[in-house]
């Protein structure tokens, strides 16, 4: 915790305003709410119609992932998390997507901060792409930081970028807004909601959260400050609605403690693997537990595995007895009994750890009869078929292995629809803005708020690139930012669009046809070729009759140019197109990218 | 149901055989029995060691769809089934999948025949494909026939083929084989599993199926008769796995029915709209009967779905009242609560009627605030994203969305791990094989046996091309035959492999680089270009200084190889390719395709 404890100091001007104790704080609630009173933000009617608060979504609605919200008030700009996404299935190639930060940069001297709610890529991937257009402070929890510390070390950014950890409880003064961190549940440690007091009022955001009274570590979300603020009286609450279409409740994590527990106990003579999210440290935590009870020995395997439980430990986030951890590399030194392996993969990422096991094609672990594979997380929507591929894999090779849905070896990180009234019930806002999640997330958690009495007026259910704007008064949707979909491909940032992503789909799904001839630079004539070359189409070798006729074809509509005198390179190439195209479709049924190119000599 | 009569007349040969009435079967079993026992099937001690049954797997093991199974006892063959399958995201480009049919082509003088147990396409897929190989006679329920022949019609084979409706009950000689067909209930009407009865004894195959005491018509499966063979003594069964995941029972059809009422009394001011599987007959059903109760018509919209409707009405297995179906282009002459639409695309596919409704790209329904949407159905492992998308869009639009999960809108065509315990208990095999289902669905069916008490060794659990050899005495594994998947892409069956997949896969994540040049026949300097084009890589705007250099290093090259004097075009081009590769590679962290192509002036 002295790690914590000097990077602190990083953020010295901040720490004034930190250095007021959270223990006194939470003890004197009333004191601290009368102090507020004193304050500007109380003062309700001094401030009325005075400066309203704009929210803009810039990622996170209609859409999991790449979350990233403004907070504007008077001049200044809060910006909340700054996730990435992953592609969908149709983003050929692209390998994650961020938000555009184009209304940003257009706006870069009126940014305070960022502030991170917790420390999960859906909330802290897109920071490097930011960090690398404008330079500006950010806050989040000492887990949180220590994770976008790893992140930035791989962009070579960490020594530019003001990292500031703050505990839960506490506040930061950015601008016109005081931000205060609230602790909450959810499947990484030190997470937050908070609550963004303004002038124009106060705004909470859950952030992403859970109800778990019974948590691994850090205590149960801090329900009271929420009914406090919302017996103080709140603008407007942003809640999470991954999971809104969940009726009930989400287990606690305890739950996965005792299934664990089952299972190492039937699992006595055999090797274990268990594949989490490397990021859920608590989950991993219960797998280090489990093996100290049952005198097994842990390796990691995956990097990001190491890479999180290597921070994890460092900031004191990770309990481990001393000698339960060994390298993968001594694994052999062990028999198979006296082992359990934490690793990636458990959404069946073709090049995660525990994939390359079910293929036979990891360096280090070879598995079969004898071990047992527990894969503790559900699959996200998309990956339900990778996932059943790798678990039949690991059947094939005689694993026994435990997945989603068979026994209680994942809870969700999320909160569901009775969590969800709850934490409305208590902040009691004047406006209600579902976030995180598809349209039909946002429309179930708009449904729990209108069963809870609130006006539909009173909600606001926004997209990608809306703006809202809130005072006592009134809500009003104001113009759209610009804001979407930016992809990373390699190294390059926004260099694929639309037209490159249909041209690979096009090349993906239909193959390639290219018809190459060189042409007198005088009068057109075919001097040398055409000649074919196809990829992705048909066997060529089996096609001969085919390729054939397309090489015939090319050279009759370039004759015939050349004979009509038409020497426009676009007209004769087009033709050829044309022609090509025709004759394909009706040998093969299909329609190859075709690219005729022509070659003055 | 005169026409199916007048069908049944095409089989001629078998007609004998089936002519004892169904009635007096059922009502005479002891009779039955006894006449069997007369006969060579049940003589145990005459055949033993005699004539072992062997069984070949050419689909549906290790895979959801493309079921075909073959029975090979003394010198004749039996099909069972003849599937298609769906193509995984990886087989880009690909329409469908069939089994390899290399092995029933060279035996195909020894196949008497193909028995198709229901109309899905999992199960009649690849006939049209199959029967362009070999001519076979098929056998199947009068529904079944009349799917297969629609299907045929699309192939223009529906001529040359012998269509042999049978009903349940009846029985099917074919060769040493005699074929029952047994009802069982499934989410298409006219299911049946099968008892072979041969020289080796008698083998029962369940098909797709599920227990349901009230379905929708046709009555509760025939569980009875399988209890008789059960105590006359079964060889082996081959039991369905798709649902031995899940815990308990299947709900029946009949839940569906409760859930329709209740939406279609919420919804009495909205047009509704119901999306299912077009071969789901009784659901489709239970559409009519509730428009009929609300007074409301129903329109069909979907190729498949207007299909199916015409054959299940024509053969009378749809019960319409009259008036009730109109035309979708009569839907403008009805106000929106007085009509039901019923369509396809529950599985969010892009091409369905309900994504063309959802995206605004459906020619004759434009949907909106005022549409009551329904998905009577699941989505398929792997749609789970597109559905997703689709009810989202439908939201976006203002629609009300009912969807999987949400009511009780579906229930599943297969047998749960209860359904599954009576079925072995009831037949009581020697043998049992679990089919129809990835490894860990077979794994699942044979824990059920186990658990039952049956013993390890008498379970297989197989492979596509699997061979099993199974007598009284013995049941051991074959030699595997030729099988796999086959693809088909337009017209072309199995002209697209291994390599045409990999690079449309290479093509489509990274796109290509062509890189062309016309060099001196004589010497090899450089007469023209090279050019450079590229698709799906970088926008080319934006990425010209990159395109510059690329041209000079490939020039570099052939300048290079000139004046040493390489001519050998193989080397040239390699080079080229290499050094491209690397300068694309650290400007822009990606490897797209590089075809490099030299033409001779």
């Amino acid at each position: 915790m002295s790690d914590i404890k000097k990077k602190n100091n990083n953020y010295t001007n901040y720490n004034k305003y930190n250095k007021r104790d959270k223990k006194s704080y939470l003890n004197s609630s009333k004191s601290y709410n009368k102090k507020q009173s004193t304050g500007r933000y109380s003062n309700k009617k001094a401030i009325k119609k005075k400066s309203p608060m704009r929210i803009a979504f810039l990622g996170g609605l209609n859409e999991i992932g790449k979350n990233l919200t403004l907070f504007e008030c008077e001049n200044d700009i809060l910006i909340l998390d700054c996730g990435m996404a992953f592609p969908d299935g149709d983003m050929l190639g692209v390998d994650l997507v961020i938000p555009d930060f184009t209304y940003i940069e257009q706006n870069k001297e009126r940014i305070k901060g960022v502030i991170i709610t917790h420390g999960h890529e859906d909330h802290i991937g897109g920071l490097p792409y930011l960090l690398s257009k404008i330079n500006v402070p950010i806050f989040a929890t000492p887990l949180t930081i220590g994770l976008i510390e790893n992140k930035l070390k791989e962009h070579s950014l960490e020594h530019s970028v003001s990292l500031n950890p703050v505990k839960s409880g506490y506040h930061i003064k950015l601008g016109c807004f005081d931000v205060e961190l609230i602790h909450v549940n959810h499947s990484i440690p030190d997470a937050v909601g908070v609550a963004i007091h303004s002038p124009a009022g106060t705004v909470v955001h859950t952030g992403d959260f859970k109800i778990d009274c019974t948590p691994m570590s850090g205590g149960m979300i801090d329900l009271s400050r929420f009914a406090r603020l919302g017996d103080d009286g709140v603008l407007a609450l942003l809640a999470d609605s991954t999971n809104a279409e969940r009726s009930g409740y989400t287990p606690t994590e305890q739950t996965v403690a005792e299934s664990f527990d089952n299972l190492f106990r039937r699992a006595m003579h055999s090797r274990i693997i268990i594949a989490t999210f490397a990021s859920n440290i608590s989950r991993v935590q219960q797998i280090i537990n489990c093996a100290v009870k049952y005198s097994r020995k842990v390796a990691f395997s995956g990097r990001s595995m190491v890479n999180y439980m290597e921070v994890a430990r460092e900031l004191g986030y990770l309990d481990v007895p001393d000698g339960i951890i060994i390298d993968i590399d001594d694994l052999k030194n062990y028999p198979p009994e006296k082992i359990v392996l934490a690793t990636t993969g458990s959404q069946g990422e073709p090049m995660s750890a525990l994939s390359r096991m079910a293929y036979s094609d990891h360096r280090k672990v070879m598995v079969g009869a004898g071990d047992f594979i527990i894969i503790s997380a559900n699959p996200i929507p998309g990956n339900e078929r990778t996932v059943g591929n790798v678990v039949d894999e690991l059947l094939k090779r005689g694993c026994e292995v435990v997945y989603e849905s068979m026994y209680e070896v994942h809870v969700s990180g999320h909160a569901c629809a009775e969590e969800l009234k709850i934490i409305q019930s208590l902040v009691k806002p004047k406006y209600f803005i579902p976030v995180h999640g598809e349209q039909k997330h946002l429309r179930k958690n708009m449904e729990i708020a209108l069963s809870l009495g609130m006006n539909r007026k009173n909600i606001f259910i926004g997209d990608v690139g809306s703006v809202v704007e809130l005072t006592d008064d009134y809500m009003k949707e104001a113009e759209k930012v610009q804001a979407g979909k930016v992809f990373v491909d390699g190294l390059g940032v926004g260099d694929v669009g639309s037209i490159v992503l249909r041209d690979r789909k096009h090349l993906g799904q239909d193959g390639l046809m290219i018809i190459v001839a060189s042409l007198d630079v005088y009068d057109g004539h075919v001097i040398s070729g055409p000649d074919i070359v196809s990829r992705g189409f048909v066997y060529v070798r089996e096609s001969e009759d085919l390729l054939e006729q397309i090489k015939q074809l090319a050279l009759d509509v370039l004759n015939n140019c050349c004979d009509r005198n038409i020497h426009e390179w676009g007209i004769i190439k087009n033709r050829i197109k044309d022609e090509v195209a025709k004759l394909i479709l009706q040998n093969t049924g299909r329609s190859p990218m075709i690219l005729p190119i022509l070659m003055e000599v």
